[in-house]
């Protein structure tokens, strides 16, 4: 790829597409985001939202690097798992066009088996954590929180093995839909800051001997007044959370931990980290991406 | 109580009630149902529906004691919680009558403050515990597997303290409302006698670190082939009951176990106690809470 062409790179999960009209491998000329994610793209439309964002970015340009939930099975094109450890060389090779569009290559996702048997999938964090380890080249394990944070340890620039913990979307369902959540105010938004619940539920998760104890206690503790109920959505949060990094520790990746995230996510894992004894160095999430994406787009064979 | 005169216990738990009809004690002459929990019964309607249960049962007993979310604050009457330690001379002694109805007893939930600092509330469950330790005096714990499942410790004939895991109501909310659950066929109904996907589960959650990660094996295990579809929801229940089980045994409380619990549950904790090591009695939840309720009853000062 000549690096005076402009390219692009687009990070299209389930929920959200956001695209980057970039230049010189990772320098950003434009981005634009929507909400159509795989889950609202039936595949006959991938190809007109693609062209949508580009026309809104003023330039269509002449290669284009997917990741993300458009290479799943329900996706634009299955781009199936590649096996870790894996690193930026792997996903060049493995990317794959659309037939319709030779201009296009998805990357794939990365499938892992763990030493307990269990295994594992990812899509679209394997280019966050090339560019993560590319910006920061001394971490030994990436976290990137989300509605399924995902830990990935790092071995010889490449992701060696990952876990996938379900902390984001346990937090919605406990409180939108459990006896637990019931007494949380429902218009209850958490600030970009925690609250004082979210140190109380931290060490909560701390001082409990597991996480199915730790959650009722955000029903007992309101009943019997150790909670503010105003304080009750941190608090859950502070136990959840809490609880994944209990289980990292006794994983042991608790270590030089690179933070991929944003906004409020990015504010509570690096105090919860800190809080761990972990050290932690932070990239927004789009950096990671975008600089991901150049590596893995300089090995791609486009032609 | 003359112990030729026939009295009533009821468990009035928030979604059921269930009304036993008794003489001489513990024998039940008669016994009904019905889906009028405290959450569908308004604070003026307790009268008039337990007067439709007697109704059905053909006669108005002189003694009702009452046991369960009856006695909370969005009950009939509230009865404040009786801290732990506490056995059936406290559970009596501090039952109220509704103002209105002097032949009326609701027996208190109880509390406990565990050495964590954090609190616990049980309501209903305390009766059954205490007619389970007269069933069994050698039992040195007692789970009641539900919605939120009790864990009790009990000492000298009382209730030392107690754990609640929120075991039932996250299968539901998992199952129900994320996408771990979604690959689950709605249609899907557990069969009393557990499927191989539930043994798998149970593997998994000893397996693995925690349950935020072992919970995710449910969606990647699905997607990579490693569990059947039609054995997700059994293998999501073997995820969670091992999960709650992996807490107990760290907190010391996995030996002579007293299980209280009927049909599916009662199957499901059973195997997954003896696969634990633990030593195991089972126990009806009715049997033992009529027998409880009986053991109150006759040391209530009903006059």
């Amino acid at each position: 790829m000549n690096s005076d062409t402009s390219w692009a790179a687009v990070d299209w999960g389930s929920t959200n597409v956001r695209a980057f009209l970039l230049a010189d491998g990772p320098r950003v000329l434009a981005q634009t985001r929507a909400s159509m994610g795989s889950k609202n793209t039936s595949q006959a439309d991938y190809q007109d939202v693609l062209d949508q964002l580009f026309t809104e970015l003023g330039e269509a340009p002449a290669r284009i690097l997917l990741a993300g939930m458009v290479g799943s099975r329900a996706g634009w094109q299955e781009v199936p798992y590649c096996p870790c450890p894996a690193g930026v060389s792997d996903l060049a090779a493995h990317a794959i066009a659309p037939p319709e569009r030779p201009d296009v290559r998805i990357v794939p996702g990365l499938s892992c088996r763990r030493a307990s048997g269990s295994g594992d999938v990812m899509r679209g964090e394997e280019v966050q954590c090339s560019g993560a380890m590319h910006l920061e080249p001394d971490a030994a394990s990436v976290c990137l929180p989300g509605t399924h944070c995902k830990w990935v340890r790092l071995a010889a620039g490449r992701i060696a093995e990952f876990t996938t913990f379900c902390t984001g979307e346990l937090f919605d369902a406990v409180r939108r839909h459990t006896l637990l959540g019931a007494l949380i105010p429902h218009e209850q938004v958490l600030d970009t800051e925690p609250g004082a619940g979210f140190a109380q539920g931290l060490q909560r998760a701390t001082a409990e001997p597991g996480l199915l104890s730790a959650l009722f206690s955000v029903r007992a503790d309101a009943l019997l007044g150790g909670i503010r109920l105003d304080q009750a959505a941190d608090y859950l949060s502070g136990i959840l959370i809490g609880a994944e990094l209990r289980e990292v520790r006794d994983a042991g990746m608790l270590e030089s931990v690179l933070l991929i995230a944003d906004g409020s996510l990015a504010v509570r894992y690096a105090a919860a980290l800190r809080q761990f004894g972990a050290a932690v160095q932070e990239v927004a999430s789009a950096d990671a991406f975008v600089a991901g994406a150049a590596l893995i787009a300089a090995q791609v064979a486009w032609d």
